[in-house]
């Protein structure tokens, strides 16, 4: 970590990065999505119930990033599903530890809405993350998006 | 641009501004909320169906501070409603481009409360607006309010 | 009030601690969240239609720290609840005036999960709270948790 930064300059710029990712979902551009994590990073989207207590498995998973890559492309070019717009809400960025891996965490909301229906929580959680210096950024070593609720409504298409 | 202000500084400082707008409008101070605009502003709400096609239909449509103060008064001295709370929730400002006209974008989520109901997602959505600077400030010189919902729960009574 | 901070910078500041303090909650740490308040704090959960009109009753109402670890323990150890969890976004900090006692808000949300529903909202409101500086940081002095919704969704057993 640079000798002038202090924590709170830290934090201040892991609230922009996590913003700027969420915006890049909303967005719906997947393929700038792949661009936020390292070429050895592990993705995973996974219920509370189980990452709290050390359990591995996981609703979405992806080791390396030519698995998020490949996740990716399946999403825009082989799914077949009702259109939907994707919100998230980002609050919380806090840093766990600072050296040379980041451990942050962050709270999030995705809102969901569809044609026939009035807009709703489609998952709430919070990410439990290991975060690298590129260059002015960051890259994401390993996302866990751990999703609170019990249940996934209706199908998990989109990355979280 | 002040020579000394980086992008990192514009941004939290419009993070500020954003939220200010949002506190504005879940206090009920419409006579405040009309002066967060510049005299030729325009104010739109719009579904996101008609802004990503660029359709120029909109919810709400005000051109010049002029409608805009007409549509605050509207709302609180001609419109019978139920009453009800609002509370904005605003992330993930970012900027898109910044000259002498900022281009920036936020998400939000509004939440409604009515005395008969259980708290429930009202809108959903991102604001995309032009901000100039004024004096230490900001003000919109265009807001776009587009929300990601299909339909409209009940009636829109306030700005967005 | 340091002569060299500004109020941009006291307003980041505060975004931090409140983010820290809703960050206890959701990971269940309720003896660490008693340690966010003074000896003499007031603490309370209070419906806007109450709060707004200057009237006391509180649906949860702590006067000093001992009754505050008083209910951090009763919550603790004596309630028999279903498992749940509760995701806290604090939006839109702001300062309304800052002296030796600093007078804050900010909008929160609350959403609930439990193992036999889909997630929902189950608290929304604004924070009114009274901060003072302790150290490098801050305590709340008196926080009110102002609720926006007209009615409790089940009962109210963590503190908000």
């Amino acid at each position: 970590m640079s000798g002038s930064e202090t924590g709170r300059e830290l934090r201040a710029r892991l609230r922009d990065f996590y913003d700027d990712y969420a915006h890049c979902l909303d967005d719906g551009d997947l393929d700038q999505w792949a661009q936020f994590f390292t070429e050895d990073a592990t993705y995973r989207v996974i219920a509370r119930e189980n990452h709290d207590r050390g359990l591995e498995h996981a609703t979405i998973y992806c080791k390396g990033k030519g698995m998020i890559l490949d996740r990716a492309l399946a999403v825009q070019k082989t799914t077949v599903q009702v259109p939907r717009s994707l919100r998230h809400l980002v609050g919380g960025v806090r840093i766990r530890t600072a050296g040379e891996v980041i451990r942050s965490e962050a709270s999030f909301i995705i809102c969901e809405s569809l044609s026939d229906r009035d807009p709703r929580l489609f998952l709430v959680g919070r990410h439990v993350d290991q975060v690298v210096r590129e260059g002015d950024g960051f890259l994401f070593k390993e996302r866990n998006c751990v999703y609170d609720n019990y249940r996934i409504l209706n199908s998990l298409i989109f990355p979280a």
